[in-house]
C-alpha cells in the first residue's frame, strides 16, 4: 500500500507507505562497497573517478521506496477525503566508495556528492508529475540502516508543507520589502556574529536566532541563489565549509546522529528573487518532550548563541546560561 | 534564559528555555507520593478525596518550568527579529496518589484528573496575558523523569502554531459549508467504521484516515463541543473511553511510550461553532526517519486501518499490507 491522503484540516498530504521498513533488513556484507554492485537494485547514475575509472558515487533506486516511479497519480475523492497514488521517486546516493563519513572524506569526494545531487535534480525535474525534489541525509539515525554513507533523493508529486510555508513567508517579505528574507537574515547574523560558526568567501554557516532545536544550524550561499542546482560554480568551496562544520559537529558534539535537508525552489516556474536555497542540519542531541508533534510548539534547551560557541569550539560566557 | 523568539519565515514563536532540563535531576524517593508533599514546590490546587479527606490529585508549579509566571511579556525588536519574555505558566498535575497508570487506575480517579484539568483551565484563563492553555501528558517519554503519573498544563502568551493551523482550517470549512469540520470527520469515520477503535454514547476513539503516525488516534465528543472545559457533564464517560483505549494501547502495543495533547479553543472570544475539542494521542512506535522536522512531510508505516484493527484487537486481512 502506497497512498497519499490529505489532512482536510491543515491541507497537508500524508503518505501511507506500508512496505517501507525503517528498520529494513540488509545483508551482513556492506551492499554499498565497490565489488558488491550486484547486491543493489539496478544503477540509475554513476560518477566515475577521473583517474582510474572506478566509480566515485552511485545512484540506485531505494529497495524500500516511499514512492513508486511507475503509474499515474489518479487523484480522487474517497468519501469526504482526498487521495492519490504514492507516485514519485526515491533514490539512494552512495556518497563514497569508502566508509568515510562527511567529516572525514576528502573535499574532492564531497564535491562529487554535490555534483551527483545536481545531476539527479536536473534529470528528475524533467518529469512533469514531480513538483518538488528533496535531498536529505541521515547520519546514523536508524540503528539498523546500512552504515556506508548515503543520501536520499525524493521526488514528490506535491510541495512538502514546510517548503510551502517558507515560500509563503519569503514571498510575503518580498512583497513588503523588495528583498529576500534569507538575504536579510544572513545580513543580520553577520552583523551580530555571535551565532556564526564559520564563513568562507561565498558561504556562511550559523545557528539561526530562532533555532527550533539545540545545535540546529544552516549553511547558505551569501549571494542570492534560489536553487541548489543553480549553484554550480562553487561546489568545491561548499564542500569545504560543509566538511569543516561536520568535523566540528563530530568533535564538539561527540559524533551525534544528525539529519540534513536541502531546501530549494520547487520545480514549477518560480520567481527566483523569492527563495534562497540552503542546508538545514539538526544534530539530534535532545529528543524533545513529546508534545511538539501535537502543538507545533518548540522549546530549545541550549541558546543559539551557546550552540554556535560550542560548534565553533570557543568559550561561552553568559551568566544567564549554565 | 527564558526568551520567546519569532521565526520571521513561518511566524512561529520558539522558546529558548535554557534552565529547563529534559533529564532533570530528581530525588530517589518518589516526590509525588502521599507523605512527600514537602519535596515539591508549593501546591497550587488539590482535589480532596470525598471519603477520607486525603488528596486525589495535586497541582504544583513545575520545578523546571518552560515559562515563568512573574513579569511582563515586554514584546520588542532585536535587530530585524521579534522577541518577548517567556512569560506563562507551567504546572504539573499529579494524576493519582498511587503508581497506577491511565490503563490501570479506576475510572473514578481518571474522572478526577479531568476535573482537575478543568479547574486549572478556568483559573488560568482569568489571566489576560495568556492566549492558550495546553494540557499534555507523556507516558514514560523521558527516561529519567519521575515515573509517578503526571500531566503538564502550560499557559502560553500566544496560540501554538498547530492550533492556529487547525483554527484556520475549521474556520475556512465552516465558511464554505456551515458545518464543523471535525463533526464531518466523525460522521465519515462512523460511516466507514474501519478505523474506529471504540465508541460510547457520547464519545468516539478512532485512527484518523490521514494519521501522520502509526497508531496515532483521537478521542472526541460526538456532539459539537468546542472546548474541553465546556464538556463538564460527561467526565465519567470520558474517563471510561480513555481508560478503555489506553488499556488497548498497553496490551496490543506492549506498553509503549506515548504522548497526549488536548486540543481545544483558545482563550480569546471565539466562535464556538468553528472548533471541536479532542484528544490526540501518539504512541511512539517508530521514530520517523529524521527528515520530518525539515520537510513537514510525514510517512505512516502502518495503515490507519491496520492501526485501528490492532488497537481493537481484531484481525486485519488485507493483501496490500503485511
Amino acid at each position: 500500500m502506497r497512498e497519499l491522503r490529505k489532512d482536510p484540516i491543515t491541507q497537508r498530504w500524508i503518505l501511507i507507505s506500508t512496505d517501507f521498513s525503517p528498520e529494513g533488513p540488509h545483508d551482513q556484507a556492506c551492499p554499498f562497497c565497490p565489488g558488491s554492485e550486484d547486491l543493489t537494485p539496478k544503477e540509475i547514475y554513476r560518477l566515475n573517478d577521473n583517474k582510474n575509472g572506478d566509480w566515485s558515487t552511485r545512484v540506485i533506486p531505494n529497495r524500500y521506496p516511499f514512492f513508486r516511479i511507475e503509474g499515474e497519480l489518479d487523484p480522487r475523492p474517497q468519501g469526504m477525503f482526498d487521495v492519490m497514488n504514492g507516485i514519485g521517486a526515491h533514490e539512494i546516493v552512495i556518497d563514497t566508495p569508502t566508509h568515510d563519513d562527511w567529516a572525514d572524506m576528502p573535499e574532492a569526494q564531497l564535491t562529487k556528492v554535490f555534483q551527483t545531487y545536481q545531476a539527479r535534480l536536473k534529470d528528475l525535474r524533467g518529469d512533469p508529475r514531480f513538483k518538488y525534489i528533496m535531498v536529505c541525509k541521515n547520519h546514523h539515525i536508524t540503528k539498523d540502516a546500512v552504515k556506508h554513507q548515503h543520501s536520499h533523493i525524493m521526488a514528490y508529486p506535491f510541495i512538502p508543507m514546510r517548503l510551502e510555508e517558507e515560500l509563503t513567508g519569503t514571498r510575503e517579505h518580498y512583497e513588503r520589502k523588495e528583498r529576500c528574507l534569507y538575504c536579510d537574515i544572513i545580513s543580520e547574523e553577520k552583523k551580530d556574529g555571535r551565532r556564526v560558526i564559520v564563513e568562507t568567501g561565498k558561504y556562511i554557516a550559523f545557528v539561526p536566532f530562532f533555532a527550533k532545536y539545540s545545535f540546529e544550524f544552516w549553511v547558505l550561499p551569501k549571494e542570492h541563489i534560489h536553487d541548489f542546482a543553480a549553484d554550480g560554480q562553487n561546489l568545491g568551496e561548499l564542500a569545504s565549509i560543509i566538511k569543516n562544520v561536520m568535523a566540528r559537529v563530530k568533535e564538539h558534539l561527540k559524533n551525534p546522529e544528525w539529519s540534513l535537508v536541502i531546501h530549494h525552489s520547487p520545480n514549477s516556474p518560480h520567481d527566483e528573487r523569492k527563495y534562497h536555497w540552503h542546508f538545514e542540519v539538526r544534530p539530534k542531541i535532545y529528543e524533545g518532550l513529546g508534545f511538539e508533534w501535537g502543538s507545533g510548539f518548540f522549546v530549545t534547551y541550549t541558546s543559539p548563541e551557546k550552540s554556535a560557541a560550542t560548534l565553533r569550539g570557543t568559550k561561552y560566557n553568559n551568566n544567564n546560561e549554565k
